[in-house]
């Protein structure tokens, strides 16, 4: 079975095409790794770049990738509205198959000691990976963007992980980290009572007390007037089917059905075979039963 | 997208290992097929192997099999409980992914063809890869066995498809087709009642007018005390789900609760995401959001 480990990486450069492409393109050079998406925002003037592949060689695609933004963004002369410490701004490693958090967190530090040693960057550890409990959370790691962090670096509470204790000339800082899949679940309600989603959303999310790795909010959807609860689940800590089902029993309480769910960009097969093999009441399905898993 | 293609040729050796090791060796040294479960049973006196890989290397390694059969199993001395006409019996071409039924049809010709020529073997197409609906089943194929077949062969209805119309002086004949894979699905009774399992199996198979690409029948599970509805699903036909609900409804009209499943074997994925999908209410899911699938 193939072990299969996804890298999402933020850099700082969301509006000049050449130099996203360099970016990308040292991505493209590493043959056993698959790129999956590359999303450019010029407002945030960010752009996100998704592949997957075996540990060794997306450790290679994140090094490699670090190195060319290193060299063509200056944080001195960068502006957008998402928060940034720097050209490379975060590089998270995400379990998919037979690999463990654990693992994820040492290739974290594997990257973090590589891109300090050779391109001289400070470097934060965060979620799973993080070695201080201050710096787990990433907005924590960010506070006070690129410029506060200038300021703040030489200080003990801010020393990195890895690396010099002032920022690299041009590229800044860099946050890499460990942690598990997020999936984007919505659940949408058969009615357009904003409220009702919001009550439910609630009743589940973490921060009140609902499902761990559970984030949740109610929003509307103007187009179809249609109530909706907007997640983001680690199906690892908490069940899509779990979320499902609650949202159901909770919207029953009000009189409302749930008329459907959707879910935005990627989820792994896991998560959908967790929900397959909860509702057919499945007795001892082993991973390998399923064809393409173990290949 | 990979494109999988499942191959499960049955060989009529199932006592001497050294026989079997060699034929399975042939699988073996193609590369780029993955080997994935081989089962001899002494008393059918035959061996199953099963193995997966992209169209062209599941050709090659079936022709080699067959060519290694050919070379060691000698028909004239074989005997064993399950119905057969060759050394190698049988060569199904199941799709598994991004492939379909009507190429493997395509695949089980090629084989076939080249079977014939250079090993000298009658080969019938059957399935979806048959060219006459009366050899469409294999039990119809397979009508009077190896003698049988010795005997008929040279009449116009019994006309194999490729080579010769005699049988190989060794290795007999051979059947090829393409068919959907079938997925062995139980689903466990709240009840000792044997004979409402049996109703609902009846219910929901293709015979009695069910569900296309159904078998059902009633069975006990004497260890467990519990009565099963043991199925085989097309699952391209008719969904797992659709299996699972209806014996569950079936099966409340008698006050009984389904109380598990199992799918015994192999199963692709698709069937679960399929399931998940229809549970969870999924609006317009697309494959390459799954993200194993688009590796």
């Amino acid at each position: 079975m193939e072990r299969l480990v996804l890298c999402i990486p933020n850099f700082s450069e969301g509006r000049r095409p050449k130099v996203i492409d360099a970016i990308v393109e040292e991505v493209r050079k590493v043959k056993e790794v698959r790129l999956l998406d590359v999303k450019a925002d010029v407002n945030h003037n960010r752009v996100v770049v998704t592949f997957i592949g075996g540990p060794e060689a997306v450790k290679k695609a994140a090094f490699l990738s670090c190195a060319k933004a290193t060299s063509l963004i200056n944080m001195e002369e960068h502006h957008g509205e998402h928060p940034r410490i720097g050209a490379t701004d975060v590089i998270p490693f995400i379990p998919v198959r037979n690999i463990t958090l654990e693992e994820c967190a040492r290739l974290a530090n594997d990257v973090a000691r590589e891109i300090a040693e050779k391109l001289e960057i400070p470097v934060y550890l965060y979620e799973a990976a993080a070695k201080r409990p201050q710096m787990k959370r990433l907005p924590d790691v960010r506070k006070g963007q690129y410029e506060g962090l200038k300021q703040e670096i030489s200080t003990p509470e801010r020393k990195p992980d890895y690396g010099p204790s002032r920022m690299h000339p041009t590229a800044g800082a860099t946050a890499v980290g460990a942690r598990n899949f997020l999936i984007a679940f919505n659940v949408n309600l058969g009615t357009n009572d904003l409220k009702i989603a919001k009550r439910i959303a609630n009743a589940i999310r973490e921060a009140r007390g609902g499902y761990r790795g559970v984030r949740a909010i109610g929003v509307m959807l103007d187009d179809r007037k249609v109530a909706q609860v907007s997640t983001m689940v680690d199906f690892v800590e908490t069940p899509l089917y779990r979320v499902f089902e609650t949202v159901k029993f909770e919207a029953a309480r009000y009189g409302v059905n749930v008329i459907g769910s959707e879910v935005i960009g990627l989820t792994p097969a896991q998560a959908l075979l967790d929900a397959a093999d909860f509702y057919l009441r499945l007795e001892d399905l082993t991973p390998n039963q399923v064809l393409e898993n173990n290949l």
